[in-house]
């Protein structure tokens, strides 16, 4: 048995407070543009199914029993309580949550709170730049105001996160765009948006990216098929080759989230440069009862001080905690076995499992 | 054990009515430009394996026997025999058989007779649109004579297929042309077009796809690495998401056949769009004894109301039965894994092997 | 149990001669452009842990000791008798030696020695051009020096080898430029190349390949996710199709080398063109443990008379032996297992084991 019983989930989002209906829970199960197959549900899935096997034990009911039942106890508990058991029941003992998404979700002072476990904040790029622009009032305040809030998020968050991926493609020009660049761009951004509109423009994607860097806080990089965005084709972190090569040698990691089915090519990436780190986890609770196998794919190239667990869990404990188990299990089935079959030797299973799990977040992080 | 009695083929072709000799069996076992390597034959491959692993038992023989004893037996029993032994072997009720390919195969209700099984039709859309050109005389005929036919063979046809991702590869634009360059590209493709010509323009392609989407048939468009086509770089379904996104909501469903080895972005896809659904079976005739680990990465993403079995057999009744028995038991393989690891309950697995069997298919064909 | 007596390494480099400290060594385990994550070495790799699980017992020791331990040991034989414990220990009857690198490596006649087998030499394109650029005054002189030095080659290499795709991209222009071109490209390079610079040039990189295609000698390509190099993203097999479809009918073999992550694609163009063969051995150095699920990824399409091993091994003979070793452990489980689920017979195992391991590569390199 490989022990795993602290873990950092280096990537999360907060949790719902409210109670959820049968439908409303269902719909965070998948990332969807529309209904699922007729005659299904999106528990039809191996996140669901995941979700079936691990979740009701911790709330006292079997595993596999039907949705409705589980979904009846988790009312009975209250949200709250049923959240508390369900992220106490996971292992995991530090948080870093993503709060730059919409929604009522809870922040990392409730996620710890529930979770009996630190929680850190993680600030999200985009978002970010769209409240400044949203209340400043020309290019020169807009680009001021960012610098100083990045700047700013950079002395309490731990970590920043960019999806510039799922918003332009990750095959963005390497180099920061010159200051003449940004301000056009901005010039133009702010002159066609209206309050609340998505950032997409590339420069000021690369502009936001080299600010963050710049700030020294570890940048993680969603990569890989993960969201339904207009991009599918260009999500592939070999993209980021040139962008990687460009940000080595700065001080400052980068971390790339997700990257499934593309994550051989992330484990490469971490492989080749000192600061570059690869996820092992968000894809697992997408994958279910497949997510040793992936798990074994990222371990193939990617060296074993630079793979960070995460659920990427959101909205639903159930999640962040299907995410824990999922990797837990999968460590242990697929460590266990290079021990049995004498590929790995005991102690260095142990050690490994110890920095995949929590070591190497800690140490990327800082954390204590 | 899971049991799948009954399995719908969704895409097949029909098989040869002639006695078949050594030479003329092996050219029929695998898609390749030349001959094998020296000292080996088509049989050397998980292809040729399989066929000897599946079929000479139904024939009465040795599982494994040479191919040669394996063809004695088979012109001994004769190809109608040997076909209907073969074909009654494998579990399926019901055929889905393109006939737009040339030569002298059997058609639907030859394969009904002999597989003692339903059949329907899905028809391919560019030989309809050569045969369409080969008996037009102008633009305007041929655009008359085309939305014509594929709206005569929606009332009969089950489904359509194209094979437009090996003619131009699949990073099609995603939208409808318009009039205007519908006739200046028939036009043009007409002027130097003789009999028999290939359908490899990327508009009219598109106009084809749009026509048939128009019908309200299901579309099956082949993705992966499949034909030696000249493409083989741009065949990866992720490349048709725009196409995809463009087609959402309009009531028709879109199959991904094939895919391999991009089958897990094809299942993204599936798990997106809810008109998109994912093929899990003809990779596995190519992939034989890896069948099960190709179906497990098939099921990772792919919602399981979203997955539909084929076997892609073509020309030989051994690649269909092949096909289906390789399914049977990869699915059983990993289904019953799960369950025997508590991931999946038992009766999980029943109503899923049962989806994708068969009912999936039935659902969107619109079968019995 | 599947037996490979003898194994021929298709692609190897030579060995250091000198005595190695802990740094030096951990150096070679991996190509990296920096220092591994803080608090891990190099060690901490699946490359590392394969090492210390099958190097030690053929110096005397436990397998896993600690790494400064193996380095004592080694030391205390010295280089040249530890070299040649572990090349014996092998399995590897015959190596081809890629003689282009840089550093003071043993050539073919040495490894024969140390290994007590037959060695080849294996002559790198990029660095024959240079040898020959160094040396040449004119543009003229350089290209009547470049044909004769690979007509030369050909006659005492068993093959040519090309790092084109890690220097340029595999997406090269597919026919062989014409003469103006060749002589425009040659002009513009030498006139600004200082003695030792690399040839990257796209127009002279594809005159290279068709130079040594035309001297019938078999050409390997590298493609995959090997080098920090500066193309991950265009290192895709597939991207050679069309070079692959302009060189068939030639009567020159085409290796393509390693492909990881991209095997799979290198195994289907090895299953359409007869000329074509692919790699099954330089990634599992590099992904140790998990070698066996890589290898079967190879063995799902490549036809299994166009698989050839290879250890990539490089510096250390450590690497050959890993190499050799990881293969055959991940044949015999491979084959074994699906012998042992009857999906193969034990004979067909035993014939497709030999093939790759030393008869298909026998075959191709014309070895006796």
């Amino acid at each position: 048995m490989i022990e795993t019983p602290s873990l950092v989930d280096q990537y999360c989002h907060g949790v719902l407070r409210t109670e959820l209906g049968l439908a409303t829970f269902e719909a965070q199960l998948a990332r969807t543009e529309g209904p699922p197959a007729p005659g299904t549900t999106l528990f039809d899935t191996q996140t669901g199914f995941a979700v079936r096997r691990w979740c009701p034990p911790l709330l006292g009911l079997e595993p596999h029993c039907p949705p409705a039942r589980y979904l009846a106890r988790r009312r009975e508990l209250g949200a709250l309580e049923a959240g508390r058991r369900l992220l106490r029941g996971s292992g995991v003992t530090a948080y870093l949550v993503d709060t730059g998404l919409p929604g009522d979700l809870t922040g990392p002072e409730e996620m710890a709170a529930a979770g009996d476990a630190d929680a850190h904040e993680t600030v999200r790029l985009e978002p970010l730049a769209e409240q400044v622009a949203d209340t400043s009032g020309t290019v020169g305040s807009f680009l001021a105001n960012l610098a100083e809030s990045v700047h700013g998020a950079a002395a309490h968050a731990v970590a920043f996160t960019t999806v510039a991926g799922a918003r332009h493609g990750l095959a963005l020009a390497p180099e920061p765009p010159d200051t003449a660049q940004v301000r056009g761009a901005a010039g133009r951004w702010l002159a066609r948006r209206e309050v609340g509109g998505e950032l997409a423009d590339p420069v000021l994607l690369r502009h936001l990216l080299w600010t963050a860097v710049a700030s020294g806080r570890p940048l993680q990089l969603h990569a890989g098929l993960g969201e339904p965005g207009a991009h599918a084709g260009r999500t592939d972190p070999a993209l980021l080759t040139d962008f990687v090569r460009a940000t080595a040698g700065l001080g400052t990691d980068l971390v790339l989230l997700h990257g499934y089915p593309y994550h051989r090519h992330a484990a490469h990436l971490a492989g080749v440069f000192p600061h570059v780190y690869a996820d092992a986890g968000a894809a697992l609770v997408r994958t279910g009862a497949r997510a040793a196998a992936v798990l074994a794919e990222v371990l193939e190239l990617a060296p074993f001080g630079k793979v960070l667990f995460s659920s990427g869990g959101r909205a639903l404990p159930e999640l962040h905690v299907v995410g824990a188990l999922l990797f837990r299990e999968a460590l242990d089935r697929l460590l266990g076995g290079w021990v049995a079959q004498d590929a790995w030797s005991a102690r260095d299973a142990e050690r490994v499992a110890q920095m995949v799990a929590a070591g190497n977040a800690r140490r990327v992080y800082g954390l204590g």
